[in-house]
């Protein structure tokens, strides 16, 4: 049984309230300031608010069911095993592909071209997410790693696909918007990055309530600044891209 | 009395949230990017969010009526009677004919064939479904078959229709949304046939906990593919004609 004391307890849904309220904002950011970019940077703007949304809605799952799932016994909380962290998997199936949209829809690639990489990146995310999960819900470490390795694989893939494959669509863009673009192809990665390693801390001999504490902890802020931090950028590209496109115009 | 492990409840609790986020992502994205498309396909547009937000409050009632239809006894979650399958079935009948109709908007024939072809192919999905819920609700086999060869029987008239009557329109469609809409009558035809085939799962000799986990799962997913899919491919679909429309007014 995990124990965790009140102030883990407390600190884990302090975070997931800043998580829930963070995805909330930056959807109606998203999804209000949609308006200010021309016509074919405004789907990449609806599905990274999209992510944020789907992202409140299992927020608001993962901090009810982490209501449910302590009880106070004398002076700790103690797991009783109804916490679910299947909502986050879930959540992710729907909002990594989305978020690799986004990326590939803001970068106004051809019709043939956008079509290709949705599907071979989005299909490789959720690839990566449901070999994590089997990993995730065990807690005998040899079939964590197991999971977390084959999960590595999918993984890697798409980190070497953004870095080499978008590099060259990248050269292509608008003076205005380069940087940013490159900011966000290195802010995936670096995001990402987080999961695998906050996946693999209770491996690591941290153990009972720190590890708990932890994982949900790196879990939801890599989640606001894949999601509502990455949202936000999406749109500053839009921004630069619809101002470049209205120079080249004139 | 079914009983369920806590895995099967679980996974089916899980799928009920995914279909959720789903519907509820599905009709914010189609609400959302309504502004894209030409005037005269803004109510298909329209009329398919509105299929996945009436799907979207379905999917609410029948989460909690599963929640409160199970109750945990001595290690397995045993049901109680009350898990109300009804609501499923007073969605279909709202939204089965709303899709068939969001299909005919968006292929713009003229008016009297709309309303022609709205009125039959709607008539025959409502018929569908009535035929259908006397036999769901059954746990005698032979009342199953009866019913469900009723409903049968609009089924194919629908899927004969699509297939014939509608191949004609598609002929007379621009060349960028031939395909599209070529794929949208098939993934209607495609989806609609799980529901026949998982409402036999019962009757074919798979019982209990395991009959009742995949005939929810089954659902789940044919209605995220029939609905959140479909009306994504409708909203493309739309966009195309909308590109085709500009090419010939130019």
């Amino acid at each position: 049984m995990t124990e965790l004391t009140f102030g883990q307890y407390d600190l884990v849904s302090n975070f997931f309230s800043l998580t829930i309220a963070s995805m909330g904002a930056a959807t109606a950011f998203l999804w209000i300031n949609r308006s200010q970019v021309a016509d074919q940077y405004k789907t990449a703007i609806t599905v990274s608010g999209l992510v944020t949304f789907i992202a409140l809605y299992h927020y608001f799952k993962i901090s009810m069911s982490w209501s449910s799932g302590f009880d106070a016994v004398e002076g700790t909380m103690v797991a009783n095993g109804s916490f679910n962290q299947a909502y986050r998997y879930v959540d992710w199936l729907l909002t990594v592909p989305l978020l690799l949209i986004e990326l590939i829809l803001v970068m106004k690639l051809s019709a043939s071209e956008t079509m290709s990489k949705s599907v071979k990146l989005g299909g490789l995310a959720a690839l990566m997410i449901i070999l994590g999960y089997p990993g995730e819900i065990s807690d005998v470490n040899s079939t964590r790693w197991l999971w977390w390795s084959l999960s590595m694989i999918p993984f890697l893939i798409i980190v070497f696909e953004l870095f080499v494959g978008l590099k060259k669509s990248q050269e292509a863009q608008p003076q205005e918007a380069k940087k940013l673009i490159g900011f966000a192809r290195f802010l995936v990665i670096a995001s990402w990055s987080f999961y695998p390693i906050v996946f693999i801390l209770p491996m690591l001999g941290i153990e009972g309530g720190s590890a708990a504490t932890l994982v949900e902890i790196g879990y939801s802020i890599s989640d606001i600044v894949a999601k509502a931090v990455f949202g936000v950028l999406i749109f500053m590209i839009a921004v630069k891209k619809t101002e470049a496109d209205k120079r080249l115009a004139a």
